[in-house]
């Protein structure tokens, strides 16, 4: 049975105790409504570590006033059987009045890195992440915490917030979880029609026609994009929001590719907003 | 002897050490330039706690373009004697390449309450105190952390972010220590010409002369701010920059006093900048 905390005091408490007992903690942040991607980081943590925390908090500031904040799926009694039968140690399921009781005076912000890519299409959406992780860990007190890299934008950037904030934390980016099909898993994925469904293993199908591309030596990220952008509209009714090839981690939109890039598209359906990317380099 | 210790990771290796040991680490942050404020709260902290770590640092982040950061005083062979007669266990150095190897892609900001008194007339200064405290909270993990009421903004800032960071550290605001003629101690005071060392303990009298009237009942801020700027108008050769009754910790302005309260004042001579302020509330 996961045992679920509810309270900042009761978790600190715990994370205390651990500490002074020389036991690893590792931590899964989430925002519920698990799937296998989440599940995956899960038995990680669980394989690596003594006990494993999982947060499961939905946290408004990371959404921007027009997204899907009241809508975002809330599966509070499957994601704690899922819990359960991983055996995870704990859940933390704070409520937004636990974690934000009065309005902040202090901010977190994150400049350049937040500014391309999600960040563009959502301001202020990287800093309501750092702002919530940064309190998670300070509560929870990971040794190790596990993120996922089919949001690599925000991998980078907690990656770097740990690093400028000094937190003894190591940071381990896991492999995207994908369908049968290619469909990368995500808690969004929901939101789609039938038909979309079909449609969106496009997203990954166009991605690996882009890393073909990219193995077979082209270098031109416009000859990669174009190649994504003509598969995807050729097989999808879904809006193409983006499409970029940046250096990974440090976010630099790339001309021409040298060094680790990802490549990353977003996708607007009639109600999902889907991201993908793979991170590729020179072997 | 006062271990000196200079990069993060050692620092980080100790503190992790000392936490799974369960002991108790007590941390004094400084601008070296040692004084007797500084000494009384580091002899508590070897007080109370099982380690102590006393950080030196001037911190670029907290200076103006226009203020004093090279010419802040660095007197380290003469703060480590003190360290060394004290019996502190650690002293912390980072040069400013380990604290700040690149330019930072996030930046802490602290809004209404860095927009009044100090933090009016230091645009920025409190951000880039939080963002130093932040690192070095994080590298030595205190669990009590010392900081001086003379800085009454500053401590009531730090506990705010201490508060919204989740921090599980304790904050003991040090009462201010003062000259026998009762001028408070700050490494800024060797700024002041033989003249002005003389006038600079009406700073103090000006404000013993506001708590006298609080004491007889008066809660009229303007009241009590004229009290003070005559005072200092008729005994000094300095410029007043500000004369201010906000309540504390809130940090808002107080024309009608009632609470909790502190009265503050910060002056201009020739080279030094000075503050004083006295914390009053009802007995």
């Amino acid at each position: 049975m996961t045992i679920r905390i509810t309270t900042i005091k009761e978790m600190q408490n715990l994370s205390q105790t651990w500490k002074t007992n020389n036991k690893q903690i590792g931590f899964v942040p989430t925002m519920g409504a698990l799937h296998d991607g989440h599940l995956q980081m899960i038995k990680q943590s669980i394989a690596d570590n003594d006990y494993t925390v999982v947060s499961i908090f939905v946290n408004p500031l990371q959404f921007g006033p027009n997204e899907d904040f009241d809508a975002y799926p809330r599966t509070m009694e499957d994601d704690q059987a899922q819990l359960d039968a991983l055996g995870a140690d704990y859940a933390f399921y704070p409520s937004v009045e636990e974690m934000y009781p009065k309005p902040l005076e202090l901010s977190i912000n994150v400049h350049r890195m937040a500014k391309v890519l999600e960040g563009a299409k959502r301001p202020g959406h990287f800093d309501g992440v750092v702002t919530v992780v940064n309190k998670l860990f300070n509560i929870i007190r990971p040794d190790i915490a596990y993120f996922g890299k089919k949001d690599a934008q925000q991998l980078a950037i907690v990656e770097k917030m740990v690093e400028e904030f000094n937190q003894p934390i190591t940071i381990k980016g896991m492999d995207t979880i994908r369908e049968s099909d290619g469909l990368a898993k995500s808690s969004r994925n929901i939101y789609l029609t039938e038909n979309e469904r079909q449609e969106a293993v496009h997203l990954y199908q166009s991605l690996l026609k882009a890393k073909e591309l990219y193995d077979a030596g082209e270098r031109n990220s416009d000859i990669i994009i174009d190649e994504i952008h003509t598969h995807l509209t050729k097989h999808t009714s879904g809006t193409i929001e983006e499409i970029a090839v940046y250096s990974y981690p440090e976010l630099v939109k790339q001309t021409q590719i040298t060094g680790r890039i990802f490549i990353s598209l977003a996708m607007k359906f009639s109600k999902a907003r889907l991201i993908d990317n793979i991170i590729v380099e020179e072997k």
